[in-house]
């Protein structure tokens, strides 16, 4: 998605890991404009898998499923994260690591807004190693429920995540898919 | 708001507190057509304020402050939660009292993202004490911005954070007031 990448090189920081800094568009300030263009192209590459709910997780990605549900009109729930795993009342629940944060954290959904007639589109602002949309793929597996895809707005392609769960038969559309960022700049693919 | 008191007088469920859960539409699973017609509003209630960024607290504000400003057109800006008062780097931060969990929260804004020269709405899905807005407000004002309002969604009008924030000069524009809610229903003001 061109808008994306330019955005991406226009304003996105390389730090050590590597990581890329989004955080004047995407995930701590964010361009309204830019995540609506970003969730009317992933609902519009969706549009024929007969998607049911956007399945997302707290913080980050909100923003982004909110706006592929506007385009797709269909609901968008938001997993919780909690430090604990004591959490009470009817839900699915898994534990993710935050390799970011070095910490493990219990994600959450209420049964009642994931069911056995669900399509499930899950929906990240990134993807790197995989493991929030696993995370999210084994509460919709606890709800019998069926995942058709993955929206992700920027995919760091040189981790394994994405080949991972593609090898998997998970369909993965992402907007953006950096291949290599270093101190000579920024490859997409 | 109507099409938000109709939501509330279906899909609300009034718990002890007294607290009424919208979790089905507002804010864990979300209807994102309601929630782009509730930033419609706020942001038309705002069209003369000269608004430069809206400003919101994770994770339940997000959705809503993303809605107003794709109205709007200008940055949003979340401020991140955190259980620990160990935050790093250029910030502005405060501490904010939830009642709900019975914690106190480390509520932190990247400096470079507000500044002087901004106009700020605050965002977000609840009013009741008003503790999140004080937060908020105390945010923009480290970073010597001024602030025209605050656009929310439901207000519990029983509590005493509106009527206390209006008294200071705040324009708060809630979608929804409630009055009173018991066994015996829900009054709208």
């Amino acid at each position: 998605m061109k808008a994306l990448e330019e955005r991406i090189l226009s304003e996105g920081r390389i730090l050590p890991g590597p990581v890329i800094k989004v955080s004047s568009f995407l995930n701590h300030q964010m361009d309204p404009d830019l995540i609506m263009e970003i969730g009317s192209e992933i609902g519009k590459r969706f549009a024929d898998a007969s998607v049911t709910k956007i399945l997302t997780i707290e913080s980050s990605g909100i923003a982004i499923a909110l706006a592929v549900g506007a385009s797709l009109h269909v609901p968008v729930v938001f997993a919780k994260k909690h430090r604990t795993s004591n959490v009470s009342g009817e839900v699915y629940q898994t534990i993710v690591h935050s390799y970011t944060h070095n910490v493990d954290y219990t994600v959450v959904v209420e049964s009642e807004f994931i069911n056995s007639n669900d399509n499930i589109l899950l929906v990240d602002d990134f993807l790197a190693n995989g493991k929030a949309l696993e995370g999210l793929m084994e509460l919709a597996h606890q709800a019998g429920a069926k995942v058709v895809g993955a929206g992700i707005a920027i995919e760091k392609g040189f981790q394994n995540g994405g080949s991972g769960l593609r090898e998997r038969g998970l369909r993965i559309e992402s907007m953006v898919i950096i291949d290599r960022m270093d101190e000579n700049g920024i490859i997409f693919r």
